[in-house]
């Protein structure tokens, strides 16, 4: 896992999947079956996900959480948990203000697989080396104190995976173990990308090829409203 | 990260730290500030947490899983999902029949940052060298589908630390971001392990030697039932 340093400010409109290349340069250029990921941030920004708000009130991006928001699930003082229109859970309907300018907060991508879809398209037509993305973004979770990223969009790689649905050591064959293995990968590049204060890309190497394939996040790994026990 | 594999079958007992030393062995022998990533179910082995239950009905554990909860939160069919003794919240109170004998139901360490704890001693006790140590656990959690590796326990590792709170890249002064760096870890882990079909034990290099210190996950990262707004 190798944090991508250098890459500039990123602006709407930017070439995002350019800046990444370059960034990745020839100090690590990517490879065939390396898994790109990416923070929601900068894909917010080359996408243009930004809104003007007020910058001496610090509350003046509330209304926004409720518009962006299909529920509001929980209040408490100025926290907001809602389920956004892709239908994650998530603070704030995941708009924040940090890493952007004061009278901006920035927006989720309208659609973080196709975000995803598209850096990979235009690396892996650029380079010629099949790789996977993921966009990441930093939830918190309901029972645990903390934050970790997760996956909010991928492309190229298969979201949840039975890593261990064979026979144990015991000859009994186990329950099937779909594990979510986009959301394990946005963790642990988090460890490298906040390690060095922030970085947006981080690479991963050395994922087994046979975890690369079609899937998206907000169609194998949200869970619809009627699916979970805890809306 | 490095799985780490040729761990024998562990029995109520064995002197877990000398196994994990004997398989890390001169293959992959163990550094300061190394992260030992150790699973749930072989701890809870060498601890003899094992009860017996009746082979031919796969129902006969659910007596357990009511005697280790100090709240059933739901139940679905099947499934039942508790809060421990410990504070975890999670499916059938953390117990399982996989990779144990047809009539043994493997419950969870009564105490997994104790079990930690003496893990990191025994080893840095004998390498001389200061290692943390995570006991790590399979999830399922709320929201999103396909279950995660989590930290049940830890020692000699801060488990949330923040990570980014520093000024950001416009001046601004961010919110303070804790991450719970021991999930990350557990998390980025469970790929190499599953990967090399569920080995027990994978190590990680490279982690800044600022994250080692003291800290617990029931006492840092649990979140207590009035803290938290979904029970």
């Amino acid at each position: 896992m190798v944090p991508i340093e250098g890459l500039p400010e990123v602006q709407a409109g930017d070439d995002l999947a350019g800046l990444i290349l370059e960034a990745c340069g020839s100090v690590y250029p990517l490879r065939p079956d390396d898994v790109v990921v990416v923070s929601q941030k900068v894909v917010s920004k080359a996408e243009g996900r930004l809104v003007q708000v007020d910058p001496d009130d610090p509350m003046s991006h509330k209304p926004l959480v409720i518009s962006e928001a299909t529920r509001v699930l929980r209040r408490r003082g100025d926290l907001i948990i809602t389920e956004t229109r892709h239908g994650y859970v998530c603070a704030n309907s995941g708009i924040d203000r940090s890493n952007v300018a004061a009278d901006i907060a920035a927006l989720l991508p309208v659609d973080p697989d196709r975000s995803a879809r598209r850096l990979r398209d235009a690396i892996t037509h650029r380079t010629g080396s099949r790789v996977a993305v993921i966009v990441a973004d930093t939830f918190g979770r309901p029972w645990r104190r903390g934050v970790t990223d997760i996956a909010l969009g991928c492309a190229g790689i298969r979201p949840v995976l039975d890593l261990r649905g064979t026979p144990d050591a015991s000859g009994r064959v186990l329950h099937v173990t779909e594990v979510c293995i986009v959301d394990e990968l946005a963790g642990a590049a988090e460890l490298v990308r906040g390690k060095s204060a922030g970085v947006p890309v981080a690479v991963i190497r050395g994922v087994d090829p046979s975890w690369f394939g079609p899937g998206s996040v907000t169609g194998d790994v949200v869970r619809s409203y009627d699916d979970d026990l805890f809306r």
